[in-house]
């Protein structure tokens, strides 16, 4: 199905959760055309906030939109998760050697992460030990410009090539909004988390429901060393997440409390 | 529209991932009315591998399906992480003094800890600094017998309510299938990944489709601090979870290949 003439370039397949027309996946894919063979394998249609959700209900459609030179691109009616699980198991001719999800039009720092459904697509390439990138722009505008942060995520992709990435690690990359970006720092995720409010309307049958919505708060706005702060500052923050969520400083602290113990007449 | 007679006791919401109806979540309630008066908001229909999603594009519906002294049952339309939201932000009198998310049918231990939607609902109550445990027994059955599982349950339950838990973790907490339990320890996530198969058919329209299957492959069989080795030994696995999923020790790894390097020109 996918045969590239230049057969020896890196293979890289793109992703995304804003779906395979947004603007920011074609400003990835042609910076990603610049280092091998591109695939793009995306949704349909905007999958935000999919997180790491797999599609277990429906199946799964492929669908084969456009082909050039060192290129494919095809869309599915899955989340990032499934783009990237379908590509590796039934479309890629080999395991690729690096996966890039973005660029998503929208912050996806501190605990974003753990919502966005482009961190998912990126999550999943290392799941499968695949050096893999998730970038976004601080701009949730559909006709957001992302000709300011080309040059930074082409020195990512250059230094993950030349590089690679500790087993079990991906990266988060977020770009300030704007034109005057001052340079790259790899820092921490920031504490923080969404103060939600939900809209409360009446449908026509008299029942009521609930829109999401809600802003971020950053709970510690004074640490230097985290992705919000360098954000604010006009740097591109560099977060190497882990798969590994394990916390291991309170393993022990946890062990001290006896969860050990064990259970009356069944030990 | 909640109001409990004995107001002292401690709030606990309660949610899952396999809806309203599954026995799990039953059974958790159940355990859970012992220690505090309990509101269930859980999903109308199975939510499986929803991850930390949440519903962005369709507004959500809250229907109270039961009421009896010390216990509220809700249904809502969206995934575990919705539910969460929801009732700290339109329902509950007050913040809840605990969130339990499960019993899930089936395990969610390893690397299956970023698919599941049980844990989606655990992350969700701890990211709003409330002690939150995902409870998952390794059985799928919807016919799953929770009865070995509830004084495991119930310890667990016991100790986050004497000890508490360290801003910022959440528990994993799986139960092996069978009646025969060993006791309990606090391991670590084992790595681990899942070794996906597409099974392709083809439409009556001639198109294909893929449905996603596969299984679960343990990375590291003999390492014994994992969740995975103590499961297999009969134990119950804790494994305390970190919000920060930041990879601390590859921070230093990448600002020596020297990703902070500022871009020509720009700085």
């Amino acid at each position: 199905m996918i045969k590239f003439e230049e057969n020896h370039r890196p293979l890289i397949l793109v992703t995304n959760d804003d779906g395979v027309e947004a603007r920011g996946i074609r400003a990835l894919r042609e910076v990603a055309r610049e280092f091998g063979n591109v695939v793009v394998v995306a949704p349909d249609s905007a999958q935000s906030g999919m997180s790491n959700a797999i599609t277990v209900k429906v199946p799964l459609y492929l669908k084969k939109v456009h082909s050039e030179k060192g290129l494919y691109i095809f869309k599915t009616n899955g989340t990032p998760v499934d783009c990237v699980k379908l590509s590796l198991n039934s479309l890629l001719p080999r395991t690729p050697d690096l996966v890039l999800s973005g660029v998503n039009h929208g912050s996806n720092s501190s605990s974003s992460v753990h919502y966005s459904g482009t961190l998912g697509g990126a999550r999943e390439g290392v799941m499968n030990e695949i050096p893999s990138v998730g970038f976004s722009l601080l701009d949730y505008s559909p006709d957001a410009d992302f000709s300011a942060a080309i040059p930074f995520i082409r020195q990512v992709i250059q230094q993950v090539i030349q590089f690679g990435l500790p087993a079990g690690t991906f990266l988060n990359v977020n770009i300030p909004k704007g034109n005057i970006l001052k340079g790259i720092k790899v820092v921490r995720q920031a504490r923080g988390k969404w103060v939600e409010e939900f809209v409360e309307r009446e449908d026509p049958r008299k029942q009521k429901y609930y829109w999401l919505t809600g802003f971020f708060q950053n709970l510690e706005p004074n640490a230097i060393d985290t992705d919000e702060y360098v954000l604010d500052q006009g740097f591109v923050s560099v977060v190497p997440c882990t798969l590994d969520i394990t916390d291991h400083g309170a393993m022990e602290q946890l062990k001290a409390q006896s969860y050990e113990m064990s259970i009356n007449g069944v030990v």
